[in-house]
């Protein structure tokens, strides 16, 4: 049995994830999503809370065959024990999967095989991209599974990061 | 559609808990098992870290036929901010279960439907019973899932457990 | 003009403190009540938010000459830059006032003068004292100024610590 | 009684928030004023301490016939447990008063009534113009209640913000 | 070249760690003496600061051949990253050196040799009573280091741990 | 005698910092270097790990006649209270060297005597320009101290931060 691990922030989760999941899937038997920046939500960059994330995740792999986990990853803000911090939270995992540099590097110096593939890349632009679209009313929909359609507008998702967005650019709430 | 919420520590996930999931069961379509204490580990109390214990849940869980999810809650030590906290980490529920007092009254404070059963108290006192047993070379293995033995004998949890108990009584690691 | 500085948990505040401000107010020409612990609440040991204790002292001293300023001031866990903290949250003070050894000890070190009282001691009794009345269904309402027992009343403080004191001595909200 | 919450980090008071205050004065009986970022100081952002900031908005609201009180909040960092730690640390409000969108729409979400006004978007440029004029030894003087520029006067804040504007941009402290 | 690490809080740092860093001396060419708890001080339980503690050490062992190395490490109050954050601390080490069953347990966990010695024990008692003896008045300086004696006597130490010793036993400094 | 104090991030230790070391020998007997930010790593701004840092600097210094002591001082993000913590940390000091503006405020404002000398502002270019040398397969060896070229060398650090600099520029981790 081999399990995998697999990193991102999710905000949204896309189709970019979705393929690199189905392309996972052939290698592995399980495996974990662990969901960055858990803590952080109601930001331009990271509108969705870990719980919204996770309700996007688990319904947009439900048809799929492999055995898969969503786990919240809280940010420690310190690199140097972030592997051992990700161990702790997910089960335990055989191969990780990113195209991240630090993530690599992190893992690598911590002895975990790290994999990476060409698709990766492309799905780091489309989360901006979509958020773009979510901010500009375009059409963002067309670029996730339609149950984070679902999510979105559960939680009235776009009104939020519309709001948001017109928050002065350093995010900052006070004057 | 009817989401549950269940919090523990699930130090380990034994009978006590299974039973009130299956009870659960009888009014929700779908539970989410937040997993209290998430960021502690290796202490008597709290043996297992919180992925060790996702598998528990999930491996336990795995005939059942409500959708669960188990969901890591690390610890804020700030009640009056914990509400909040299990509400953007776990997916939106509408009923939480508990026989905590505490808990109770958090949950009420913030206008969130709390329900009690006379099954929740027998548990409380299974976990220190169970983590007792361990440490005993008793037997615990009949009060928990066949899933969880198999998780521990993987994690060599009892030599984790013995070892720890060894420690002076304020868990102090150092001299 | 003179400034004074008085920390307290104040849960809640009571006559013996209200005692303690008459008899710094010959001392000062204004006085500021650092509210300790302010992050903690719902505890046996800590029921009310600093929201809550504000609310206490403000009314309760509405009514004296002396210019009282009641500042929140969070648990940094570091005693070593506990008064840097208390300096920074606090308007400007001339002089501490306290009988805890421990508080005595750090604001010595940092060069601030403190001074005892042989009333301050009555009063560390009194908090443990009419906390427990308050879960015993006793008479604490004889021992605080009215508009304590009028916020208490508000805020159905009394149903939230007799609930509280129902949980496990360890204050473990999980099983 | 109605009670208001006003939020800002006031650095400094100024008269645009005064004139805010004012305005609120006609709505609510009394007004919770939260000071925002309360644990950062000494930059060029937020030159001041929570405790200068408490002298700065109670001395300059002295002759206002609303009741006042000035608040600490420190930073969570948490956008999805602000509400409750604002309500926290706080005197029960029953409206908050803001034009910033982000803590709009997180008292929205939690179900808290907002209001807004006109005169809101004219000061949060205020505070960033005062403190360059601080910074460039320009008239700051003119836009601030008369009770800030002694409390300025006091801690000789001018040269601390002068000082500290010499730091490299980034704020950081060490090379 | 052999690197070693020696964990310990060193309150104070006495004749048995210097007996046990003899001893080590004997196995490795540098020693690396990890401070627990470096961010306690001003308690019963760790009444001096990581400051005060590395100039313990250090002028303890400025006789002694081996290359040493005094790093305070700071509680992160997580076991599970505990062993990563004292390796980003510590200069590279190959052997750790422990009698206490947690830090042996995260060790091994981790991959990390550890060594064991008869000796260990005896000093985790020693801490205890030299500090009781402080408090007491009785003769803790045949106990330490000479260079111990001096430091705590310029740093008053003695009046700072019996001024301490008289704060209620929870260690709470406020009524 | 006469302790002095040098703070800096020493990312890393090059000849820079060596030079002000060799100046602060002829004012004081011993000194402290304070290792600022220990808990990052692993940034391109911060690529090495405060042992790694130690390493850098006790090597380097092995040769001077001065009495040093490395000590990592983590951040603690908040100004008001840097001062008390470096205090904690560090053994005690007479004098502070800094040509910092924000550490020279903070200082003075602690009533700490600080000196400033006119080589302090060249190193701080310098550290910029030794990681964009590093990262770049430049001559950054010529910058730094033979000891420190063995560190990074030992460490694979111009692998490390080359593989760092790649990572999208707001040094995020996911996707």
């Amino acid at each position: 049995m081999t399990r995998g691990f697999y990193i991102g922030r999710f905000q949204p989760f896309h189709n970019g994830h979705l393929s690199v999941v189905e392309q996972i899937a052939d290698d592995v038997d399980e495996l974990v999503l662990g969901i960055g920046s858990a803590d952080d939500s109601h930001t331009v960059r990271n509108p969705f809370t870990a719980g919204e994330r996770i309700m996007m995740i688990t319904k947009s792999l439900v048809d799929t065959d492999l055995v898969t986990y969503a786990v919240p990853i809280e940010d420690l803000e310190r690199n140097s024990v972030w592997v051992s911090h990700v161990q702790s939270m997910s089960p335990d995992f055989d191969v990780a999967y990113s195209n991240n540099p630090l993530v690599i590097q992190l893992f690598r110096e911590a002895g975990v095989e790290v994999r990476q593939s060409p698709m990766f890349n492309r799905e780091v632009l489309a989360g901006t991209e979509i958020r773009d679209r979510m901010v500009d009313d375009g059409d963002w929909e067309s670029l996730v599974p339609e149950a984070v359609v679902e999510v979105v507008d559960e939680i009235d998702g776009i009104e939020r990061i519309q709001m948001i967005s017109d928050t002065d650019s350093d995010g900052d709430w006070t004057a």
